[in-house]
């Protein structure tokens, strides 16, 4: 077992490998690991507690579910790839009513909530989808439990 | 720019630094970047289509509330780390009626999810919740996007 600590940035003669050696190193790796997964455990608990948590169940117009659809595939993906505080976008079909949508949301708190109400693509979205929208119920909530493998 | 392999588990007198100078090393590493996003993002979508999402509508006798979401909670969170094909587990209560339940589910594909029904931790959950369950509605969608931050 080695610890292998490669400083990078550093000219190449600099650079200092240092071993920690046999059982030392290996209960010095544990107690680090088991540090940090306590650390990260306790974070994610508080952060998920100010998650804010809505379902939107919409109904669109037959004739523009199309559009409907490639409008909200774009709001969605680019909402979570450009906003910080925007965690999830989950948005379904129901199978014996395609134009039942439901939009399962997660922001990581209400301020983030709030910025995402006045970003640009948002609001681009709320202007091409106006007349798409038959129907639009907001539904907040209350997490019990937000269970979900790693997704890198 | 350095490009440092550090091979484990050799010896260190053995170790080997190898550096690519320059512009190539910064080149190399960008093709490698997007060869790796390339393949990253076939895959994944790949996956995505073979997935089962569903929601569950759930009303629940107020007076077993408590006990209902203790054993939700505690399915989704086994469900979710021990079975590699039950991805997304997200259950939360209407703010303004607690009793109506909906669950969020993801599952890798129709095996996955055959095999959840099969699963001890899941026949637990329905036999400990079977009196406290008013009515179940389940909904099976077809997914429009499935975007999310990553998460560790």
């Amino acid at each position: 077992m080695e610890v292998i600590r490669v400083v990078p940035g550093v000219p190449e003669k600099h650079i200092r490998l240092t071993r920690i050696p046999g059982k030392a190193g290996v209960l010095l790796s544990f107690i680090l690991i088991f540090m940090l997964s306590v650390s990260a455990a306790g974070n994610a608990a508080a952060q998920e507690k100010k998650q804010v948590v809505r379902i939107a169940k919409l109904l669109i117009d037959s004739a523009q579910l199309e559009n409907y659809m490639t409008a909200l595939k774009e709001h969605a993906e680019t909402a979570v790839r450009v906003e910080p505080g925007v965690l999830t976008l989950y948005a379904v079909a129901d199978k014996n009513a395609p134009a039942k949508i439901t939009v399962f949301e997660i922001y990581a708190d209400e301020t983030a909530y709030k910025a995402h109400l006045q970003t640009a693509h948002f609001k681009k979205y709320k202007n091409t989808t106006k007349d798409m929208v038959k129907s639009l119920e907001l539904v907040e909530t209350v997490p019990i439990v937000l269970a979900a493998k790693p997704r890198l």
